[in-house]
């Protein structure tokens, strides 16, 4: 209850206050003692949780296997990839000192395990018949942040990574296309979130990656936000670690491989999107709790056919694998619906002396406040329907935010007025040279986002340079 | 198919290299490159996977919710519980640069995490209406091994750590019970593994800790294994920490706390107590291949009907939520059934000429060899009843062995005679003088293992000192 009468900032008056006040005030975390390091608190974990349980699934239906490997990666094993070394060394956590020992080799704690992951494979893989190899391994990393934000960017946090090797590249691509499909449908059917599926510039791809795809999203203040990544590495990694394999003629090969995540991240998201000055706004897919019945018991009234009602509803519920909860602290009616609104839970069964004397439970939806007179026996099937209409329209309002705010700029003014302003996504002709790149994001604070997926090419010219440009590109400021 | 012929020590030669050989050869496991450091393989990890299910679920049922805490700590959150301090520095690894940057404080990789823990409850527990607080973390723990070893001690493992805080020592202690309890579940319901339960001396209790509670386990050599703890931790934490509460009648009072873990260690156990010359034996309960199908196919005989049988097995098996598998690889049936033999298969199913005759298949247990001719409609309930015997058979196994190694010692010569020949555990009287456990362990190798719970006492003499002493302690050499 330390939360009771919690002043939360305005969503609609300060996107950025709004979100750290409602992540420490709906208990989901806050930071941890070391600078960039999170505390995520059981409500938050559950959050991920949920989203565990079906990514999970997801994984394994792709082929992948679960596995864990060491965390400490001795520093020698990034430099050999030349750009994976570079593209990671501001940001790695060093160990010197171990057993009260100053080690012979400083080791690294995992940005990523690419590395240390191929080492393995070089050992697995003897002959064609051990490929395709996938593997996956939920768990921690540590990338060193300048500016952490809480879980969009923390110094350790939490993803799965996958890893697979294969005979071919286009076997390998098929993989990097799969495990993005995999993403968007987490995305989208879970956590309630549209975005842009493409690939990343030369620039913003993965360092060690032939090509790098994303998922990105769309956040309230017009900046993206990059909700994943798979990556296709070609034979980057295989070459230097030596992942080859006797091909079906008995001739030696490397293998191709490629390697995708999803983290914690995710939730920062999920939370930014969604809620309203209120609190917290949870899709019934990953709320942790889905429904909570919040009997309106009086002093003055006999309160026994509501508690009745309340334990029926309940148990219903329960009994169809619904995450519910029954409120039956000491506190108001009033604090108990706010409390339930400032923790996003997707709805809330009122009942009052009102409802019990028809015999009935007022469902309340949280996001456009719906309201629906039930019958408890009923209550079952149009919970479940209620629950799932609810899903789809986080996702159709998320669509119809960020096709709104997707915006295409013809000429380079346009552009910049469109980012000095409204900001949100642009299509833009872009020539595909990094200087021009470069150039935007230095006067616009806007990268490229990723080139969708789908994009047929046509004939027009760089916004910046007017050189000739075969796509629009999506730009966007970002997280 | 790389370990195809490959030589195992036998389990009944050397139990060290047996148990290396078969970690290898079944590909549970295999050394990272940091010394110490392991890599734990997808068929190694899904016995993880299978502990952690039922375990979880265990762990929500004490009224734990999960939750995740940074894994660097600050080196000064260690310092202030001084028995903590001291047992746990000999261990740490230490990240002194980060970000490329040298550090202003070095930071910890958590040894365990009540420092990091209990410093969040002091600012989450503000009223008694904020207590019992149970959270639970899975995640990575790093000890600094001299001689490491797969599985059963090596520098990085994966645990779960549960945290409590009450309003009494009483309340406290049963959920230390509790714990304990629930670890007994696990290792006997799902790992068959019998042991002893019981609180460790002050010598061998945890750093930081009031009392330590653990279950012992006897491997093959003789030697003991620690199955996990469960730690009464008074208010030592939380008088360091300031994790005060303010009670129903407005007072002030720190809150009492525990700590409870359970590790990859337990694999370990596992392998080495059931495993037998031809390579693992796991019990259904955490066995990721409950039971595999061998159709015994040749290229001279119509394999239709064996095929066909294999496959409606097959069907009748996944739909019982039963993990099966169907070994239609190209390589022999004696080397298919050797492989399951290696990896450990509770049950497999051959099908044969013969068998196809009869349309019976028949199911064969790993660890007695028992042969079944089932029919495959009845297969469903049969299989059941048989993974259920072969469950309580390997406990009842592991139980017996235990019991006929658990021997009294009256007399010092006794002990030390027993510990030169046979080992096993010895219930001896013990003054719980420290200096008496010092000199035992000195000349015997033996140390306290625990005082079983329900010990009664009696009149004894300590087998040292011949002082007076009130119980019988388990004494065993250890892992």
């Amino acid at each position: 209850m330390a939360n009771q009468g919690k002043y939360i900032t305005k969503k609609s008056e300060n996107l950025s206050d709004w979100y750290n006040d409602v992540i420490i005030a709906a208990k989901l975390a806050e930071h941890g003692p070391v600078r960039g390091t999170m505390i995520i608190r059981p409500y938050g974990y559950a959050i991920w949780e949920a989203i565990q349980k079906n990514l999970d699934t997801r994984i394994k239906d792709l082929g992948a296997e679960n596995a864990y490997f060491p965390m400490f990666i001795p520093y020698s094993f990034l430099e050999r990839e030349k750009d994976h070394v570079e593209g990671f060394s501001p940001e790695l956590a060093v160990v010197t000192h171990a057993g009260g020992e100053k080690l012979p080799e400083p080791l690294v704690v995992r940005p990523t395990s690419e590395t240390i992951i191929y080492d393995a494979f070089s050992r697995w893989i003897q002959s064609y018949r051990d490929l395709p190899l996938t593997v996956n391994q939920w768990s921690n990393v540590v990338r060193w942040e300048k500016r952490p934000y809480l879980f969009l960017r923390t110094t350790e946090f939490l993803w799965q990574e996958g890893h697979s090797a294969h005979k071919s590249n286009e076997e390998s691509q098929e993989l990097v296309e799969q495990a993005l499909k995999m993403y968007v449908e987490t995305y989208q059917d879970d956590l309630a979130l549209f975005g842009y599926a493409g690939r990343k510039s030369e620039s913003e791809k993965f360092a060690g990656a032939v090509a790098t795809y994303s998922y990105e999203m769309l956040m309230p203040d017009g900046k993206a936000l990059q909700g994943c990544t798979s990556h296709n590495l070609g034979q980057n990694f295989s070459k230097v670690f030596n992942v080859k394999y006797q091909t079906e003629k008995g001739q030696e090969d490397l293998v191709w491989q490629n390697s995708w995540g999803f983290t914690t991240r995710s939730i920062g998201g999920l939370i930014m999107a969604h809620g309203d000055d209120n609190g917290l706004i949870l899709p019934p897919g990953v709320a942790p709790i889905q429904v909570k019945i919040i009997p309106i018991v009086t002093k003055n009234s006999d309160n026994k056919e509501i508690e009745a009602l309340a334990q029926k509803a309940f148990a219903v519920l329960e009994g169809r694998d619904i995450r519910v909860r029954i409120d039956n602290s000491d506190a108001s009616p009033g604090w108990k619906f706010n409390q339930a609104d400032l923790e996003g839970v997707s709805l809330r069964v009122e009942i009052g002396a009102t409802e019990a004397k028809e015999g009935k439970v007022r469902v309340v939806r949280r996001d456009n406040k719906e309201s629906f007179l039930l019958n408890p026996q009923e209550l079952g099937d149009q919970v479940d329907e209620i629950l799932a209409k609810m899903q789809s329209d986080l996702l159709e309002r998320s669509k119809k935010f960020t096709l709104e705010n997707t915006r295409e700029a013809r000429t380079y003014p346009d552009f910049k007025e469109i980012m000095n302003t409204t900001k949100g996504f642009i299509k833009a002709f872009w020539c595909e040279d990094p200087h021009c790149e470069e150039m935007i994001k230095e006067e616009t604070k806007a990268s490229t986002r990723c080139l969708p997926l789908g994009s047929e090419p046509s004939e027009g010219v760089c916004i910046y340079c007017q050189k000739p440009a075969k796509f629009q590109w999506l730009f966007a400021q970002s997280y």
